[in-house]
């Protein structure tokens, strides 16, 4: 899946992921009252008005973006109506060629970690049949339980030609309070960005890069470049361009001479376009087109930096 | 949340909640066959057996076990059916009395953790409306992005009255690989329980434990008892007993001089129980009085541990 997404990263001319993370205050006003008109203001209005706001971002983005990334966590929160809408938002993007990276930053142990890669980037087999629940074309992982965890991901990469992305570094403030701490001299996130490497080894496509991506803050430059040094052929996924405080500048470290080497994401920046002064010609009306837009101009603004790499 | 469930593990004698991890290969045969000539061999036949399997364990453990703990993944890993699934589990044990851990080792920041607490242990509005999409009592979360992901849970805890366990030191083989790993001279765990008991101070019970916990495998009895000392209010989830390797003799310094300071889980040990020759007698049809005789048993070897507590 990985030499895929270079594909379409190259195609493209555009490292981008847009962040489908949606919540009631993202999405506009007209979108939740024909919702709420059809289904009272339910889980399944809520859900409703999502996956009417996903569809036409997803509409407005297929031709320009090489991926998105919804976040598990803003459809789990509408319980039952939207989980529906997260499987039916990455069913949607698929038809429009699209490549789904599920932020789910799920981890477990054994069984449970298989079952868990099963449901979103392998298969469950039911009786004779199997199922791919959620299908996923890449999720993340979370790498506190070591290796035990990892393992079911890496059997479903190879198995069904999938990738995951595990967090190494994170964007967020607090991200140092463990990550940052030193182990012989060095902080946790180099250790995990060693095995993440170790993790990947096996999975390296025909693009030179590995189905075992990581996850690293753009916000922390510095970390860049040492963990592309400790992970020479992990594709990285960049969150914290834009709302999270990342410019282009920061972003240098990711890339190699021929602009590869991340993918990065914004979220609100993108699907909450319209709602900024630089947009707000498109009107609430136009949400879409203003995210179209404020992809246009990321893509724009990312190839600067891609220049100086 | 938690002076319920020290108050039901009291009464009943019983620091023990029972995993409801069912796979298909613990469903019996039976159960399975009538589901799938319902639902042909698919994600909503699977789902069904899971279903019919889990409430009639329920119905076998509710006056004897304080509580459950549903593991996401088992429902994840059948797509939309299954979380209907988890949903309902919940929604029955709820019923019956039980105490619901929803073992979900969620994990994000800011915002996003925020969605993940209001969809399983606070609320979610939708307009006017409130929500509890999934409405377990506690949850397991894990601690990898630092404060900024465990404090929206926090907030949760406090205003809808729950509690959550955050890994400490988890129970598999690989945990060591970053958990034990030593910063300043002390495993990695030890750091992380210090933010745990930190993070828990403000929630303390009247029963004098908090409403933040932590889980610790069974499996590294002297892990439990440097625990203890670091957090001194904090109870603990143990996994790891029967199954993974772990006694009643290991389990001795979970407790406190009043039997208390730990819920002790066993899933396979107790919903697989007549796959075991110990409780072949029940046979097949009998599984869930197999279950509950194995839940009795565990009861009972607990006690001798607590005893020389």
């Amino acid at each position: 899946m990985i030499d895929r997404l270079i594909e379409r990263i190259t195609e493209m001319d555009a490292p981008v992921v847009a962040g489908l993370d949606p919540t009631m205050a993202h999405i506009p006003g007209f979108i939740k009252e024909n919702a709420f008109k059809e289904y009272g203001e339910t889980l399944e209005g809520a859900a409703l008005a999502v996956k009417r706001f996903n569809f036409a971002l997803i509409d407005a983005l297929a031709d320009i973006v090489p991926a998105v990334k919804p976040q598990a966590a803003m459809y789990e929160q509408f319980g039952i109506p939207g989980m529906m809408v997260y499987r039916d938002t990455i069913a949607y993007a698929h038809e429009k060629g699209l490549i789904v990276i599920g932020d789910v930053k799920r981890g477990d142990i054994g069984s449970t970690s298989a079952a868990y890669a099963n449901a979103h980037i392998g298969q469950i087999a039911v009786g004779e049949a199997q199922y791919a629940p959620f299908d996923e074309d890449f999720c993340t992982v979370n790498p506190y339980l070591g290796s035990d965890g990892i393992r079911p991901f890496l059997e479903a990469c190879e198995e069904y030609d999938r990738g995951i992305f595990v967090l190494a570094k994170t964007s967020n403030p607090s991200s140092g309070e463990f990550q940052d701490r030193l182990i012989d001299g060095r902080p946790l996130y180099e250790h995990v960005a060693e095995k993440i490497a170790a993790w990947g080894e096996d999975l390296i496509g025909t693009c030179g890069w590995s189905e075992v991506g990581a996850v690293a803050g753009a916000t922390y430059p510095e970390v860049i470049k040492t963990l592309r040094e400790i992970m020479p052929h992990t594709f990285l996924l960049v969150p914290g361009y834009g709302a999270q405080g990342a410019g282009a500048a920061e972003l240098a470290p990711c890339f190699d001479a021929d602009g590869l080497g991340a993918i990065v994401n914004s979220s609100r920046g993108i699907i909450a376009a319209y709602k900024k002064d630089e947009y707000a010609r498109f009107g609430e009306e136009g949400f879409a087109d203003a995210a179209r837009q404020a992809a246009l101009d990321m893509i724009e603004d990312l190839k600067t930096c891609r220049a100086h790499a």
